[in-house]
């Protein structure tokens, strides 16, 4: 078994190895049926994850042409501020470490911060 | 209006601003009310991320434990290949920048491997 196990770890052909490691579960194993069975809740919550990050720009890219309309500075360090210790806060309800929650919302506003100078690079290009 | 707005701004003073906010929408500002609307949505999301990587952060520290007691290599580079392709996929579905959903990844797994590492050592330092 372990050494299956070894030639599933190895294969680098990507799509047949679903099919020997759903054929070594179908075999009754069990340690890869246990393996499966976590990868799949890990996709489907990396699944929701990336619908959840779409939608989140899309709101941020509303936030950036209302600022833009109206000439209110596209920065607000104190919303920032609010939204950090928020995050940690909901993240140490939810046994996640705050200092990851805080280093995922700088990762997340750096993307937004990079959409909104496309978007003003874009407006420039248009003149 | 607009002296309104800058001063909501350019205030540090965190707990009073929502207030102030409030008191700029309650005046009937149309702007500030969108404003007010969008951001609630980020923070309702942010929440529902937090909680999401908090969850998959469980499920990977199952696989590690899983992994280790049978022997089995942390690493898996198929495995990772598979994700990426299939997150990338699903982020254009999305409207997702494909780019930005492979950092993200990449940015998740960097923390699975700390807390990995962290547990090894955890191990040895009860040998």
């Amino acid at each position: 078994m372990t050494e299956n196990r070894s030639i599933v770890s190895s294969s680098h052909d990507t799509s047949g190895r679903q099919v020997r490691l759903a054929r070594l579960s179908a075999m009754g194993d069990p340690v890869t049926d246990e393996l499966l069975r976590l990868r799949m809740s890990i996709d489907n919550m990396d699944a929701a994850l990336v619908h959840l990050l779409a939608e989140r720009f899309k709101v941020t890219q509303q936030v950036g042409e209302l600022k833009a309309a109206h000439g209110m500075p596209p920065a607000d360090p104190v919303r920032e501020a609010e939204q950090i210790a928020r995050l940690r806060a909901l993240a140490e309800d939810a046994r996640l470490d705050p200092e990851f929650a805080e280093k995922f919302l700088n990762f997340v506003v750096a993307e937004v911060v990079r959409h909104h100078q496309a978007a003003l690079n874009r407006r420039d290009s248009d003149m």
